[in-house]
């Protein structure tokens, strides 16, 4: 009845459930890692208006081991020397814990794949990065578990080659190559899908080059950081943020530290909490902070969170991808309004196409995108498919089983709701819910459109079928019979709105 | 482009992404609250070979604004006075960091629970608990998010009343009660069905009292520590196992620390690496501890983990269980034998009912046990799922659709590999997922001897029917028409194997 206790450090518990982080077998571990690397490398040049480059490299190290070498070069911003320890050896350490869409979430992701790496192969990373073309940081480094700390095993100064600007990390892991390459390459094919103005390269360990060259010339918006909105703030952020203010009242205080809070609304809200707008934000008891609290949680009032930092795909670069990918015979996209949960604004994009290259499918096939990237795994555990699969009837729009349908949605939000660390299922939040309905809806309402004119269309030829190929029959042989010359029947089809054309056009027998 | 880099807490961490960890609407929050509770007061309970008494009491405090107040009280071993304010108020510390079986895992559901109340409620939470009958501690306690440190508000120690030992938390909580109850519901009914030795009382917030007696008297042997299994060792182990030993040479150390590895197998994996059974165990290079987990990756021969340390419900409780609620038509419950995957040893439970109370359903109902927890979430995602819907073709058992079909997994592991910090859906391991597949089919077959036999009595009674209806009619008929008496046609039923027994049983216009 001995029981001991203690504590473990970040990095420790990552170690001990990797599986919660995604890294759960050699072939996922490998789709992790290179999906966290390029994703880095894609917010390190969005958030300095670069058009991002970024080369993947594969190489077997000890192929009877399934041991391989990992290469992620970019052209971003660069790390700073001093930080790049931290910001790769650390768990819980890095640059994205702002109020800003980015892809990563959790400062954990890189750090992750390199203490994979780490465990199953004992080596140690190599990261190189410059922030300024001309010099460069290189470093090796090994991650202390029990401590959550950087060993560096190396670091070296120099002139950055060729005026590179940008990060590389490099790394041995153990991994299954052949298990989860047609994952891989989905995750190339749909990253390009939604990222129009990046170039990706991968090279794998048997020397394939698979290359996406940017369509777009153009870098998107950066989305940039903002004030917390009032709706979602509880008593542990009020308090933050009232330790950390400078203004002298309560009322500026209000008014400076949250977005879409102006003189009246902060007023009342200061009122109905009991308290003075006059008052030192930083002399308020433990009771004052969660009256304030209750008041702004049942004010009801605020204006939505503000959209603008914000970056969705855009339904020019939906549609092109998907028409690029697909071909399909319809498309239907649509860009929902800005909406927000828990104070986070987010946009829902969908997109619903039928025909072309698209599978056929007793439901549908289904295609998620969360700020920018795609989810590939444990789809359905995710909102999109609970709402594509029980809150759209497809049989309403008047899609037959099976059916070359396929859904698309994408979300961009300051933060993700996601269920997992591995960032791959989205949590059903009843505002994005909504929102996905809709969407989905809509494009579903055009696809019915649709679906009817090929119905029409499709009963409209059967019809010409017959009357195109029998009634001149019938023509002749009445004629023959009466012993009369065959008479036009053009003037008759012609009447019931059958032209040369069609009879042209239509299909089967009659075509 | 100034970017700002910084590290953050485990438990600002969670607090930021609540959501991972279960806690993300009101409704799942409280669910999650009390199942993580409930789980460490049966843990507390097993170490200790104790039968559990759980009392947990949900009152309504601000029903306006949604706050109840969550008691949690059990009969276990309790917690050292010194160690209650670190063990409830940070993250990650806790006494489940063992190679053993327990229900929580990741030592930090209950934690989460009160980190949950702070931040909607700002209130402290109250920790009383006493490990000897004599003594009690009283805690009342926050949590320092940035800092991941208990804030003591306020500690007393007085006579446990009533000799009471055990713990008992209690705190305020942000809650959806109407949108949990089923939920909540099922959790205890469902908790019942694989612990029958303990008591269960739970009383809502509307005094409605849900009480489980215990229908063992007999508490489970307590799941017990074990050495790590060589399998599934990796370098970052390894090396701490090394820096532990106080074994003099390598030799002693491999046999003293894994278990199953007797003197053969030591001195064949440390040959394997290059190394002599002779040397120091601290004196190992790096390469050589490389070199050494290598050799025991590819060793191939050790024997399977022990599963001593594990305590699976049991074929007789997990059928008296479901007897108990479904009182099915067709019961069959099968338990594998042990298995491991990555050095931790598991066993599979399975079964399969048919008719009483169960639900029609189009594919099955599913019920999803681990270490003796139900999982009420995220279906889908689970490994049972993706066997039980793509592994197994229920028409070849001779399945009908609709059909009142239940299907129950239970697994017991030293480490269940969870896919997320909620503890709601187990990754598809590839060893689990072959032993469920067994454990479902081999059910499966049965169901279909169980099935055949019905199709052919309902075919028999069909016949039955005919017979039993038109030949005494035919009889009569033939009687009037020849003017004789009218013949008994039991013999000839009886020819027929139709007994009078039989006449009455059989159903339809006969019957």
């Amino acid at each position: 009845m001995e029981v001991s206790f203690k504590a473990i450090s970040p990095s420790e518990f990552f170690y001990k459930n990797r599986d919660i982080a995604g890294f759960s077998s050699p072939a996922r571990s490998l789709y992790m890692s290179i999906r966290e690397l390029v994703e880095n490398a894609l917010d390190a040049a969005e958030v300095g208006r670069i058009l991002p480059e970024v080369l993947v490299e594969l190489a077997a190290e000890e192929e009877d081991k399934g041991v391989y070498r990992l290469r992620v070069v970019d052209n971003g911003i660069g790390v700073p020397g001093d930080k790049i320890p931290s910001a790769f050896a650390t768990v819980l350490y890095g640059s994205k814990y702002g109020f800003k869409q980015s892809r990563g979430t959790f400062g954990l992701g890189g750090t992750m794949a390199l203490l994979y790496g780490q465990i199953t192969t004992n080596k140690p990373a190599k990261v190189s990065s410059s922030t300024d073309g001309k010099t460069m940081h290189v470093y090796e480094l090994m991650i202390d578990v029990v401590e959550n700390k950087p060993r560096i095993i190396s670091s070296e100064k120099k002139p950055s080659p060729n005026g590179w600007r940008g990060t590389a990390v490099e790394f041995s892991l153990e991994a299954d190559y052949t298990g989860s390459r047609p994952k891989i390459l989905d995750y190339f094919k749909h990253t390009a899908i939604v990222n129009p103005h990046a170039t990706l390269t991968f090279i794998d360990s048997r020397g394939r080059m698979y290359h996406y060259p940017p369509s777009v010339e153009k870098p998107p918006e950066p989305p940039t950081e903002t004030l917390p909105h009032p709706v979602g703030v509880d008593v542990e952020m009020m308090t933050r943020l009232l330790s950390e203010t400078s203004s002298k009242t309560l009322q500026s205080f209000m008014t400076s530290s949250f977005q879409k809070v102006g003189d009246k609304t902060a007023r009342e809200v200061i009122e109905t909490a009991g308290l003075k707008p006059a008052v030192s934000p930083k002399k308020l008891s433990h009771e004052q902070v969660t009256a304030l609290v209750n008041s702004m949680k049942t004010y009801g009032k605020f204006r939505s969170p503000d959209p603008t930092p914000l970056s969705p795909v855009g339904k020019e670069f939906l549609e092109a991808g998907i028409r690029k990918i697909f071909n399909p015979d319809f498309l239907h996209v649509v860009q929902r309004e800005p909406s927000s949960y828990g104070g986070h604004p987010f946009i829902v994009e969908a997109a619903v196409a039928y025909g072309g290259s698209i599978p056929l499918s007793e439901t549908f096939s289904l295609y998620r995108f969360a700020n920018k990237i795609p989810l590939l795994y444990d789809e359905r555990a995710d909102v999109a498919w609970k709402v594509a699969e029980e809150k759209v009837d497809w049989s309403n729009y008047k899609v037959p089983k099976p059916a070359p349908l396929a859904v698309f949605t994408s979300i961009c939000s300051t933060k993700i709701p996601y269920k997992t660390v591995g960032k791959e299922a989205i949590a059903d939040r009843p505002e994005i819910e909504r929102e996905l309905t809709m969407a989905i809806r809509e494009c579903g309402r055009n696809l019915k459109l649709y679906l009817s004119r090929i119905e029409k269309r499709e009963a409209a030829a059967k019809r010409l079928t017959l009357y195109s190929k029998y009634l001149p029959m019938i023509a002749e042989f009445s004629a023959k019979a009466a012993d009369v010359k065959k008479p036009d029947v053009k003037p008759l089809l012609k009447k019931l709105g059958i032209t040369q054309e069609d009879i042209k056009k239509a299909p089967g027998e009659g075509g």
